[in-house]
């Protein structure tokens, strides 16, 4: 297998298809339409975005936001997260998102994924998440006018019943996490 | 924050743009562009795709595919995944892909996940997570030609040195997974 071409086919400022032209295993010429934050071809060894598994080290307890989605046009459970901005490092973007989102303080990292990829079906984004400890009392006080976000600190029992929950929209490494928290099996 | 308007913007095949009008928390009017195959508006009750975190009970091992990703120029790994056909339901759709994609015949479902979202920052792509016992020798003989699978298990040793391969790219569920999987740990 092996990629010919790629083209850009809308011309929007922060999300555009992109198609690509590939050679099968037979050699037959196929496309692949998919959706990209880039300009450029993408860059492996950085992450798009950045998602911050925050636990809070005084109350014992995973923090997780409820966040109004427009694309989901509902609220949303899941972790702090935003786009690494140009000159920021992993780690900054983490702080900065952790504070925006949820006024709490980033204060050690305890681990790190490298970038990884979202859906890579559909979009070449990738995520690096950062399993953190924070502190400080949650506030909504530095979010931008476009969000709308509540801050929810869980404990194993609470994440338990959360996802267990009808009805409510979670996102998926989330929920993965909360169901790891609760039970301590994979899934 | 409410949705005022959704509006197609492109009109390709498999993947389009859409425009979501809303007003945020100051009643400002703004716009957001997200990815989707959906003709319509989406139904949060039915996963658009399934992906199937396999246990070989014989081996006892875990089932990782190799897979080229097309939109990633290269080889990723991830877990055997899919969208379900029309008329397919969940667990029907998990036992194709994962003969399709492995070999490997689905034995038992031991949990599942509801639609859960991919990234709800660009699309409204969800999917739902199958934890399943299988059983058979792996073969590539039922990819599709646009597949190329190499189908790989790991136990907890192997999953942990895999992650922390240089270079190598990971669905990011699938990284989360085996990183719990090889540490027991959340992160």
């Amino acid at each position: 297998m092996r990629i010919t071409r790629v083209e850009k086919i809308t011309d929007l400022k922060h999300l555009n298809l992109f198609s690509m032209e590939y050679r099968d295993r037979k050699e037959q010429e196929k496309t692949w339409v998919y959706a990209s934050r880039k300009k450029i071809a993408p860059d492996p060894d950085r992450a798009d975005a950045v998602v911050v598994v925050p636990f809070h080290v005084r109350e014992e307890k995973l923090v997780v936001i409820k966040e109004f989605r427009v694309v989901l046009g509902g609220y949303q459970y899941g972790f702090p997260a935003g786009l690494v901005d140009p000159g920021e490092d992993l780690i900054q973007a983490g702080k900065r998102e952790l504070f925006e989102e949820t006024g709490l303080k980033l204060t050690r990292v305890l681990g790190k994924s490298p970038p990884v990829y979202s859906s890579s079906g559909m979009t070449d984004e990738s995520v690096s998440l950062i399993h953190a400890e924070c502190e400080g009392a949650p506030s909504s006080r530095f979010n931008e006018d476009s969000e709308d976000i509540e801050v929810m600190m869980l404990s194993r029992e609470e994440a338990g019943s959360l996802i267990k929950e009808p009805g409510l929209k979670f996102d998926v490494k989330t929920w993965i996490i909360l169901n790891t928290y609760a039970s301590k099996g994979i899934l």
